[in-house]
């Protein structure tokens, strides 16, 4: 034993958290939802590993101003640099060009995992995070971008959120090519202040069409004085990027062309009815989206940090990335995919109330009234009997008396404790106490003495019989509960 | 799109590795047995992240022979060191240090995850991989232990190791601690020596009795010529180890107190048929165990990688580490677990022929014959409507033929691929080809003309009754395989 001089503080670095039983029981159950709609739709399992080599991985993370642009990278014994997966894209990415002639083509896939960015961690915002992506690489017909917008409805009704709660939102980059091209900032030159522009509308919900303004202009501050350098685009040139998110009017090119048609599968789906929508101020952040980009709103309002209230906002997003395997490929292979953020969408669900919180019925305990070993024997039998009939038990592990095991079942929402003291042992019989009668009883039985009389609080039954004797307290705590 | 002459090469790093959807699924299938017992048994998930201060982690993997002790670790951006866990107890150890006072003790949790070592992969042997874990802490009886091993057995059982095809074996390191002090090893100074013992014991499944005895004495070259440096026991001192372990004899010391209260727990449970026995040899290569260790394992042979016919040997394995979580607390936090090597399991049901590959029906496949938007449209409705009455589908998303189509839906294993070309489209027709159907009657069914009346294997149906025509293809599909 350590001496309590010297001591180590158990802590957990910044940005990262433990996880308890209630939260992971509720995302388990939510991520099935979302991985049966996937099925649904015809996509696949595939999981890469958490770490790959730093350069397959590629830099595309958004707003890095550290050295180690975001990631979380370490040097292997030869010398190569490693790094953890940042975003669950870039690893299939580099799985589809490695697998190529073996998979099914177009190829449907789906998976969820941990990713881990080395970022400032904030509110809401952590170092390790879940995402649950749906891909399809292969083909390069916006019908499979349609595809996903209106999966992306389907799963958000799976989980929960009403229709009407959300909108799908859908434009393409290649629309707003046609915008920065016909204000000068076409060619390979003006790459980065291209992604300037596009993150300056990426900020649209978050700071209005005033701060947009600003960031397409010179700049802006934020609250705490923190100045973002903006595009620097001249008075018509964001006048044009303005009009075009307010109205969505653009000279004709192939994004337009491309949008058409997504409208229209949308329509023969049925999903034009407000679940799927075109709209000119969707962007996204990432660099690498070459086409359609789609992303998932909340539209009901939430108070926000500041108390205001507003928006729930974005819970999912995705686009074309016809570049990604191309990489690794030297071959044009065009791709499009989606990433939901599990704990955005968790926050969400709980928001709304429709987090499934645990439903699962704690442990019988029995309790442990001698410490000889030939009572805890018996003791374990008991467990034993309980499991074998499938039901929760566990016996009484600690050293303190009869107060404190009370105490521990009560802390851990036990249906019912069975008790053998010496008495009952001379008899062959063991008492049941129903934990849950008790605190029923008080509350909503008018009738207390027939009640009692069905459901007793605390009896005696044959040590034979105490796997049915406890099968009926909890089908009648089973019957209280639904009724 | 990349030059061909500068893509780069889509590799992962050695040790790491992809998992397919057979994988995933057999493998999740699995696991929510495993969970399944665990909750029968009263624990409750907990997961902690998969980042955790080094020092918090501390030093106990065994066998290490490289600078960084075999964990992956890098430097936060205040020059704090963080690692990626390498087994799921140190995070455990943490938590539990860091919630002592909200937790309820004893307290039973379990958790599964990745971990990660920075070690020389080779055969099954990998950087990152799966540990499924339970822990009971803070209890010093060895009722936890007892139960702990049992739950071992029952945990094999229900994911379909036959009993008779394991054994859970069980022993204690203050019986070992008795021995190594009968022959001079007591006493802090020695512990380095008592561990090569341990560790050398622990060797007795890979290298039989003369190597273990060469491991106790100078040492032990394997058959590449590296030595491995022993012990360095005297011949006394080996016969005094090696008798123990081939007899368990020993002076009565507590340990010997503990098995057998172990031993009576596990009798009055009914589990001393053969499930879980007590065997000197079982040690357990981990330095922080400080009581009973126990390991699972299973008997069936197969051959090894030199073609040998050997056990399959151990799957999983724990141990009482009553210093783990005093290490924060400065004050003595008993506690018991073990973990379940998840590749390992997997390999045996494997072997087995016990891993359920997967059952889950490919999607329908709409072929797609003319890409103009509404011909697309219509397409989109079709697969929509399969959808919206539960069936798996998917519209082809390819650029190709009927042929490279036919091949698709083939390449997936679809169930029956639906197309409509221009002249049932006139006659508002779709036809429904039933992939299964095809390739069944060639093989089984002998009056195959009355079963082809029942079951064409193509055939037109109205439109508005597609879905119910696929629905009678999936039935009989269905049927005919449990058939």
């Amino acid at each position: 034993m350590a001496d309590k001089a010297e001591k180590m503080k158990a802590r957990l670095p910044r940005g990262f958290v433990d996880r308890t039983a209630d939260d992971i029981r509720a995302v388990d159950k939510m991520m099935r939802a979302i991985r049966e709609k996937f099925e649904l739709y015809g996509f696949e399992p595939v999981e890469q590993p958490f770490v790959e080599y730093t350069d397959a991985l590629g830099k595309f993370l958004p707003d890095q101003d550290r050295p180690n642009e975001g990631v979380f990278s370490f040097q292997d014994d030869d010398e190569q640099w490693l790094s953890l997966r940042y975003d669950l894209t870039a690893p299939l990415a580099r799985y589809v060009a490695e697998n190529f002639e073996t998979l099914p083509k177009p190829y449907r896939s789906y998976r969820s995992g941990w990713v881990f960015r080395n970022e400032k961690p904030g509110p809401g915002r952590f170092r390790q995070f879940m995402q649950f992506d749906a891909d399809i690489v292969g083909t390069p017909g916006v019908a499979a971008d349609a595809e996903m917008a209106m999966m992306m409805a389907d799963t958000l009704e799976a989980v929960g959120i009403a229709r009407g709660d959300y909108v799908i939102r859908v434009n393409n980059r290649k629309v707003l090519d046609g915008v920065l091209e016909a204000i000068g900032l076409g060619g390979e030159g003006n790459a980065g202040r291209r992604l300037a522009v596009l993150r300056a509308i990426d900020k649209l919900d978050k700071f209005g069409p005033e701060g947009v303004r600003l960031l397409l202009g010179e700049g802006r501050k934020d609250e705490s004085g923190d100045f973002t350098k903006g595009a620097e685009l001249d008075d018509a040139g964001i006048a044009t990027v303005l009009g075009y998110i307010e109205s969505g009017e653009v000279a004709d090119n192939e994004g337009v062309h491309e949008l058409a048609q997504i409208r229209s599968l949308i329509a023969a789906a049925g999903y034009d009815d407000g679940r799927v929508k075109i709209d000119p101020s969707v962007v996204r952040g990432l660099e690498y989206y070459t086409g359609p980009v789609y992303e998932a709103e909340l539209l009901f309002e939430v108070p926000n940090e500041k108390g205001e209230i507003v928006r729930f906002g974005s819970v999912a997003g995705g686009g074309r990335y016809d570049g990604l395997v191309s990489r690794f490929r030297g071959e044009p292979v065009p791709a499009t995919g989606f990433s939901i953020g599990v704990s955005r969408l968790t926050t969400a669900l709980k928001n709304l109330g429709k987090l499934d919180t645990s439903s699962v019925i704690a442990p019988v305990v029995v309790l442990v009234m001698d410490r000889d070993t030939e009572s805890l024997g018996r003791c374990q039998k008991m467990v034993t009997a309980l499991r074998d009939a499938g039901i929760r038990a566990e016996m009484y592990l600690g050293g303190s008396g009869m107060k404190a095991q009370m105490k521990y079942a009560d802390r851990r929402g036990a249906p019912c404790v069975v008790i053998q003291g010496g008495d009952e042992r001379e008899k062959g019989e063991v008492q049941i106490k129903d934990l849950i009668a008790g605190a029923k009883a008080a509350q909503e039985i008018t009738d207390n003495a027939e009640w009692r009389e069905s459901r007793p609080a605390q009896f005696s039954v044959k040590e034979d019989e105490l796997v049915e004797a406890v099968r009926r307290v909890l089908a009648g705590q089973a019957e209280d509960r639904t009724a």
